[in-house]
């Protein structure tokens, strides 16, 4: 049975690699849900480039595989589409003319989600989501008891732009304000360029974020950052909540992207990055976001953002297998000498 | 002196091919305007492909000419940013994600325009821009005293879209339910595809607008529709806005815009039938909407915007001469013939 | 319930915009059919620029409307969708590798579709499918009984190319040799450049085909070439399998193609000849091919054949209400003048 | 044996669809040439986007037929690659930063290859080359001897352009000044937009040119306007210069080229308007100009510049065997009945 | 003198970067060849996107220097092009549609070379190609004596795919089964993704496979991995096949291929282990594949297609000079410091 | 007031992130600048593909940043567009077709830039403009007194190409042999592939040149690198000319640009080293080359060229600030941890 559900904004109705479909506004669709795929085909908080409203449509479908609902992990011998239960719910309708009613029907759709035992995995969309997505696993969870772990070029903590508290640029500040996310739980991988200026960082170091901006991440090295911010991240923490802007890579390696900051992580870092976060924390909730089609080539930044899903769910699965056999996955153990 | 303004939304400031900036808040800059360009830089009420935020970019720096301020037409013998005082206001700041805000500021410039004996040439961004862009005329000349010729492959008289009134494909429902524009004096050429349905097709019929669908054009041809819709435009009004939306071309011509429909007109008919528009109407106000420059390729949709532009100035200015010296334009005159 | 059945060869399983699933295994699920979609992703028999292997998924999807299945044509007030039965079968699995398996199988699903008394329309992949698409409906309606309306810039009259009778290039020879189709009721329209040689001509000469030449066309014009070969296509046959190669369109409005030969006709005019074939002519089957989403821009190739079939389907579904209510589609009448 | 030559400045070292190589250098090697390839790979006159020097290689290689030294026309009926003697010479070395010097080297090459009796078909480059190419044609048959006909969105007539009094802007009227040919034997077809301005056009008007911009040729016909047009350039000439600029087309349909001018002709007309030149004039050469390769897509304007060399061959090929034969091409002639 | 050969299947006949011509049919050709380069223009294994078969004609021609059959290494201080014998045999007919007979001709072509003495470099084409690549090398060289290093994103040991024994996925296993290659001896380096599954990953484990996968890379260091993998290459075998898929490198870096998988190598680190393949271990053939043009953007796949060659070239022609004079290649030795 | 000057060659007259104009015939309108930026839009020199003419006015507009004339940086710490005194003198018009007089032209304004005290910071352009930067630069700071680092894949050492001494792959030169700059001072880093051939390679050595190709920064590691050639750039030189061709880059992540060599640096790396000059050596010329914008994919070459000045304004900043006061940068502080 098809379910009644929205289904998609923008083109044919189809799921994340074929899995499942349920309906939001039916809990007992996901009720059994390990993680719940959600789209949020939203650019209207865009400052520059827009099209990440096809970002969910893309991230879906870009693979060459069949979309069988099945995708065994090379790296972490976990098939997360399987041992997972892994439902996609389609859009949330989000007009890009109405930032604040799109907003809210998303935080709707991800507290639905949480309350439901479930791990969102929302789609982007611009990075305006980031609110919505970390407020509504926060509702569930307790404002301040969720950490955040941030990729990106771009530090996200503006004020207000175009006269508006919402956007792309500014999700991070009104999650703080809002005390859904405690400032000193922030952690912020990638940043670089020239954005912002003095103010707000003044503002973030005021609020005791902890931001790796590139050089830092050069100088020591980025398995070093990380470990240092997971500690952090686990401190007082109940969850994380995982954001992956796909800006935090190179724009030569992620091209179709909306506000390209040279300089960044290569592809293989961000990936082995999130199976890092997804696989040594307690992940609540993932977005991923910024991947715009209009200005990709070839389905690059796609595929990116479809691998770095995978990666998730993976990492994810992967925990959870070892956390019940009391096993560890060694990356250094060569592929076919057994799991 | 650099004025202060606005500016534009996006990228350095231009003007459109080197014209003489002026800023929408001190009427003295453009006082004795006899067009003034205002870019409305708004994809937000987009239903698909966005982009149109850089249209108004894209149009004013699509030329391969010096960009001088000074452009003879070859086929009308003037030069209409000579011969006639043009200035740009820069982008009237329209932010994505609030459709409402946008639109009732850029019916304030337009109004301000108008009411300033001007005619304002409106570079778009998404046909929403419609709405305020004719209100805007509206309110100075008198509701119901200025008809519409419209070109596009879409009628964009929907209703509610994504539970919004506002939007690109709802403009000309909402201009004449406010009674802006009577539905008698809408005229609508290029219409084709798929879109409206039955009862928006009835609820048209019933404000008697006339729209020319592509197979009645072929049949009849556009010479012959053109006049008889001019007949109907100067009828009990005083003035025509012209909106000229760049996909009523054949998207092969015209591949930058959001929501391509084959079959359109040739960009040679294009252009002529905007020439006879404004040589051959009283046009009080002219936008020029949906070039998405993320989805054009060698900027070739940019060009036929540009010279849409061109073309209204031209045509403007050779009307305005051959009114005040009795004379009449020969489209079969040699080009060296003299004048 | 979800049909078992083959689905889509590459990317996620979606219907021509959302009509109906049948499953060509099940001839119950299409027993009550007007029309079935069958995808023929194979470009197996391309001789130059390959990709067509993705022309039905990129038809299919090729539209900024809600794939809800309904379709009301503006220029023949009919919705084919919705007044047709129309399912979409998926694709015929056809490996590149393997041409001659591939051409069988797609042989027995048009056969199938024919014998249920249903119209096939079949999205290429390239030409060399024009092949079992006629042979599969003359298996049912009689070899010979089929007359064959052809819209190419090349005769596809080959006899043998890399060593294979099959291919992109000879599908109309076969045709005629088997007996499949009448040489003297195959009527070609919009050839055009420097293929196929003399040796070739005499042989088609020979078979008494019809081929109009783009400078015939031009000469003549396109409506009077056709209004013959309408009267050529109905002596003595009681079907007509349409099959339209997307490069009889201009490679300017049409580069999404894999052989692009300049000088062809405009969209607007194959959409309209499109139309009157299905309008005047009793078509049994249609084939839409050589769509190489590779080489497409901004998808305009993709939505050309995406209207290439809906027009098709409006004119069989204005042609069958004609019919039953005695009434003609008259092309000059006004839009919102009634049906 | 590989004859000892220049080659290409650019790429390997490949001929005009395979035709047979000949050296420059080494008259003996062309002594019964019919017609002479030659490239002009220079773009340093570009006053805006640059490419063209790809041109040649380009034009030699956009085919999807076999590089076999054959082109039988369907319209024409004879294969001027076999019916006639065609040589391609290679590339003239043209350095772009050297304007001066590359110019006296293709002046000389076009010189050569006329002195020899055979037709110089010359690939571009930009426009800059009308200049040698006419010149050293007119050095062999007589200054004021030839006439030019001459297709093109720009009339190219300007005076000093960046301090340079060469340029692609400028050929036409150092042809006039040096005599090379008469300016009243000079026959622009498809001028439009806005340049150049009053000034230039006076000095052409006192030159007694011949410029037919678009709106005449949309008022009048264009054939109408050839037929005219044609009577004066075999008015006291002994031959016709053919230089075709590929922006005279549309941009929409020939996007690769620097200057694009929206509202040009189809490929077809300007397809059929070369074969009515070479058919119908004496024609003693012709460039192919402003291709440019960076700015194509899936190299349809590529395609396009092949094509109008391979048309020009086909009609002076039918020409000759017509005068031969006492026979006249009908161009409403179906294709397949006879020659 | 021009040989009588095949040439190419698509476009003008070129050789690799201007090297001298050979024809596979006549051994007398290259009876003196240390390399021949074989074109294998085949795309009907591919199992997604198409495109590779334009791969021989984009590798040849990649490069901005004279195609003048002269490369010298900066790094290795040889001119491959003029130290060894190199000859281009152009390409193998492989028609997409015919699998079976494309290979079969293919392992002839290959065999011949090898026979000859000489080592064939083939240019993909798919990597189904791997199959008849190797496996004409083994029949001269012995079945089990040639190990096989390989480079990819992906292990191609799939079984039976669109009901093919044969196909892109699939190279290695019948390899493998055929008893060409001793699955002990196969070194796959590079994989990632999600393919195979756990099914297959135990097929490769039960052939004592040793797969690096980008996990163990990243762990251990790629030198390292290569260090140990050439040390089994060795053992037992009497030369080394290197096949060699492009899609090992991240897509940001390569793009034009068809089956992508975020993640890879950089071009950077697959230059350098070419080079140290073909320096450090007696290669008896090199394939290079999965260039896909239509993907491609601004050549940079085919270029750096092109490079691997070169590389390959290179560190063969310094190994024999090394071996020759007793010297050793030292990577830290500054440019300028003599050889 | 807007300054008379030149402006620009192509487009609008735009300035570097919007920073203030000046003129460069009026040195009083940069009597107090600390940097002028002078735009070189000159392709009359490239050996292959054309297009840096437009690299100049892509340059200073890449970035989605308002182009306000402020940029502070994370890294550094400093707003070079604020703490500098930074101006833009548009571009130098110099006509591709003449090589001389556009050499000349921009060595005036070099020179004039570094007479009045202030760093030009030049925007190529293809990379023959690197002979009149550093020599408008060593005229007035003394010829053998400014050393050359140059960030580049090819060593540009050529003597006569296409006739001609000067020309992009000739620069360096022409530099030593006019004493412009001494060979033992002239540290090149990040070349590869195949050019220059022996005989060039000796001339270099012969120099004393310093030529880091990318085997040796790889086995050494970049920074060490670095940190020899900064030891020997300053040593008996008074200044550091920084010449940075964005082709140093790997092709993949900088695909805009004429003459692209695989194996590169990365972006990252190659800020960091463009940071770490300007930071540690007493600059006093800057020149980015090489930005080509037809080749480039949604401006990601463009971005890192923008980057690259902005990189380098900020190493300049931030040396004179800690050089005011005493204090030293350091790399690894965490962002948030004060200035």
């Amino acid at each position: 049975m098809t379910l009644p559900r929205y289904g998609p904004m923008f083109g044919p109705d189809v799921t994340f690699l074929g899995v499942e479909r349920c309906a939001l506004g039916e809990p007992a669709t996901y009720a059994d849900a390990d993680v719940v795929i959600v789209g949020a085909p939203f650019d209207g908080g865009t400052s520059h480039r827009p099209g990440t409203r096809f970002g969910p449509s893309a991230i879906r479908q870009a693979c060459y595989l069949p979309h069988d609902g099945s995708r065994p992990s090379l790296a972490l011998r976990v098939d997360a589409l399987q041992d997972l239960t892994v439902y996609d719910a389609g859009d949330v309708e989000m007009f890009a003319g109405d930032i604040e009613g799109s907003l809210t029907a998303l935080e709707e759709a991800v507290h639905a989600v949480t309350a439901a035992g479930a791990i969102p995995i929302v789609l982007g969309g611009d990075h305006t989501i980031a609110l919505p997505d970390a407020t509504g696993a926060a509702r569930h969870l307790g404002f301040g008891r969720v950490s955040l772990v941030h990729f990106d070029a771009h530090a996200d903590t503006g004020d207000v732009e175009f006269g508006s508290l919402y956007g792309h640029g500014q999700p991070m500040r009104r999650l703080i304000e809002s005390g859904a996310v405690r400032g000193d739980r922030f952690l912020q991988i990638g940043l670089r360029g020239y954005w912002p200026g003095p103010e707000t960082l003044s503002w973030m170091a005021g609020q005791r974020m902890r931001s790796y901006e590139m050089t830092e991440i050069v100088a020591r090295g980025l398995d070093a950052c990380l470990t240092e911010a997971f500690d952090i991240a686990t401190d007082e923490c109940d969850g994380v909540f995982l954001s992956v802007d796909v800006d935090v890579v190179d724009p030569g390696m992620a091209p179709g992207t909306g506000t390209p900051e040279p300089g960044g992580l290569t592809a293989r870092q961000l990936l082995d990055a999130v199976r890092r976060c997804c696989y040594e924390l307690p992940v609540v909730g993932v977005d991923v976001v910024e991947v715009s089609p209009p200005y990709d080539h070839a389905e690059i930044t796609a595929y990116l953002g479809n691998r770095v899903v995978l990666e998730a769910l993976s990492g994810i699965a992967r925990r959870r297998r070892d956390a019940a056999e009391g096993t560890r996955w060694d990356p250094a153990q060569p592929l076919l000498d057994g799991r």
